[in-house]
């Protein structure tokens, strides 16, 4: 086992100190988002360290109760510090193609800063993505495990026309609804974003790797936890946050009452998203969750990709930027501008005709990349709406 | 034949002259409806007549154009005075169990003068039941005629539940989700009004003869139409307002893009009455309708009996009132005394037990009416408020 520091750059200070806190508290925990308030991941590891509590703020140590759940938070995260790896779990990672993605990072998705103290300490990734760019365009679409074949089949035709257009497709790695909508980006070549509740090394459940490996290799697979961790009822739920907050917004397909599908609606609403909901049968148990976000909650009913779309597309905001970004660091829900893409991105664009539409194949030979790369960096491109499909595959988008 | 007067009391000049009006001018007619805002309905019939327009008042006849297109729709209305029967047709219609029941009259529904100048000039009734009686807990509930289904079980469903709680289901006469309403509030034992486009004499379609005539057993067959007159395009949209307009809210179950139900949601939807649709299949364009409603027009989803009666009963209103009316005229929308029930309904209400409840056929013979008879006065009780169904059958409903 090595030590030294991951070849992918050299992680700083505080990006380390956030890889470790992944190990040591379960995400979402209320005391130290507070504390990441008000000091440096670095000052809170060291913290946790010496077993001493840090600086206090309003809402964090000021009180005496709020400085007595910080001191036993501090003893529960102490009680991990054993087990955590070597430079924080990066050089293995590393090594498993898993990279961190932590809100300092140009990476870091805007929409995450909005869950406030209950944003993400860093996320890990597998998949060779852009986080932010994929998650510009982005639509949550979420269901029961105990997805009928109605709602398989409506969650994969939704899925696949948004990703058509361009969209990402954010969802958790379930069976059910979870797949289809996956399975539904992948078959349109678009690209899709599965959220873990567990270690993304081990995704879960096992009877979905190659499903897993198909989004890696399109998408991305990120989680709060870090490799190695297990799932557990608690963190589907914690983790739904993140799904309701990486995506502009979220479709529930089919959702039993009690369905954990509307703790991620829940979510959404609370973070003033758009919330949609897929009708189906009144004489389907797996639609009368669907049916009561519509009727209780202002849920907006959506057929298909379009009423998705309209939802998220304020009038007039439906076009791309298409003039370069202005200088200095770009605004939070802006995609990049062509000087910012990679280096893979920037041949595939230069490599589309000035007017007309290519094939993929063609594109292919004409950036000089492989074809697997060629179908990521389109699907990107699309995202970010420099491109988008035709009848002879795929052409510029005009202003 | 004969034209002496009809046996079931004497009907008025007016009454007479409303009878005719609906002979000679087809129903909605903004130019009668105008005159008839101004002008006793015996003047009008007079002008037709003499073919010379009566007084005049605000947007009726005060203006050059307004004026003559009053002139040439008095010389439609005169093209059908020569097939005007005797009596206007009050003798025939009698002899085959038709009534009339114009504005002026206690069984008129307080729903229908919301219509304005398109309110019925007078409604040609067939079966037993108080319409305005019936009417007060009533719900509407159309769609489809191509009905799938899932369509026809859930309107069936919804529909029994509704009249199994007293409210009376409203709607037209045609195959598919109507049908199914009515079949499903007669199987519940409840009360039932279809509201037709042609003369309640020759009810439309064929087909449903049986249908019709168990409807007309348990409630009523209604038309603005006259004895003899047969259906038309034109003539069920025309009616869909008095759909709208007598029932508290309306249902929409299964609907096209184009089908005529959303012209019936449009006319609940116009008058303020509570429009409510059930959700399907995405993939079923029977449902499609229902699902652009509550998108677009804020249609409420629901999926079940309940649903409805929260949607219609505004909170602390569900109870019917117990305390003998006041003297002087009955409020439009409360429910007749104990004092002001017809013979059969009165011997019915006293037929039941003070305490605990009783099964339909023992109130028959401790009322000693027909058991026909029986059935319909228990819904019509029921739908007053009167008494509710309990595990032996009925009983006396507790303020």
């Amino acid at each position: 086992m090595t030590t030294s520091a991951p070849q992918a750059g050299q992680p700083g200070e505080q990006e380390l100190a956030r890889a470790a806190l992944t190990y040591l508290a379960e995400p979402g925990d209320p005391a130290l988002g507070a504390l990441l308030a008000f000091c440096e991941p670095a000052e809170v590891l060291a913290a946790i360290r010496a077993g001493m509590l840090p600086g206090i703020g309003p809402g964090c140590g000021d009180s005496p109760a709020s400085r007595k759940a910080l001191a036993r938070a501090l003893e529960c995260w102490r009680v991990r510090l054993p087990g955590l790896p070597g430079d924080s779990g990066l050089a293995a990672a590393h090594r498993n193609a898993i990279r961190l993605v932590c809100p300092a990072d140009p990476e870091w998705p805007a929409g995450l800063d909005e869950l406030g103290r209950a944003r993400p300490y860093a996320l890990w990734l597998r998949g060779h993505g852009d986080l932010r760019a994929a998650g510009l365009r982005s639509v949550a679409m979420v269901g029961s495990r105990a997805a009928t074949g109605y709602g398989a089949h409506v969650a994969g035709e939704i899925a696949a026309d948004l990703a058509e257009q361009g969209w990402t497709i954010v969802s958790g790695g379930a069976y059910g609804i979870d797949a289809a909508a996956h399975r539904g980006a992948l078959a349109a070549e678009g690209v899709t974003i599965a959220i873990l509740a567990c270690g993304v090394d081990h995704p879960y459940p096992a009877g979905h790797a190659d499903l897993f490996a198909d989004i890696t290799a399109r998408g991305l697979v990120i989680s709060e936890w870090p490799p190695g961790r297990h799932p557990a009822r608690l963190r589907f739920l914690v983790r739904n946050r993140v799904i309701a907050a990486l995506a502009r917004g979220t479709v529930i397909v089919e959702a039993g009452e009690r369905s954990g599908a509307l703790n991620t609606a829940r979510h959404a609403a609370h973070l003033g998203r758009p919330l949609m909901a897929v009708p189906g049968p009144v004489t389907s148990a797996q639609s009368a969750g669907c049916h009561r976000i519509i009727r209780d909650w202002g849920a907006t009913l959506v057929t298909r990709a379009a009423d998705v779309i309209e939802m998220l597309s304020p009038v007039g905001a439906a076009d791309p930027p298409t003039a370069p970004a202005p200088p200095g660091p770009r605004p939070a829900d802006q995609a990049p501008s062509r000087d910012e893409l990679d280096p893979d991105c920037a041949r595939v664009l230069d490599a589309l005709p000035a007017r007309g539409g290519a094939r993929t194949s063609t594109i292919a030979v004409e950036a000089g990349v492989d074809l697997d790369a060629v179908l990521r960096c389109l699907g990107l491109l699309a995202g970010c709406g420099f491109i988008e499909r035709c009848d002879q595959g795929w052409r510029l988008r005009r202003p």
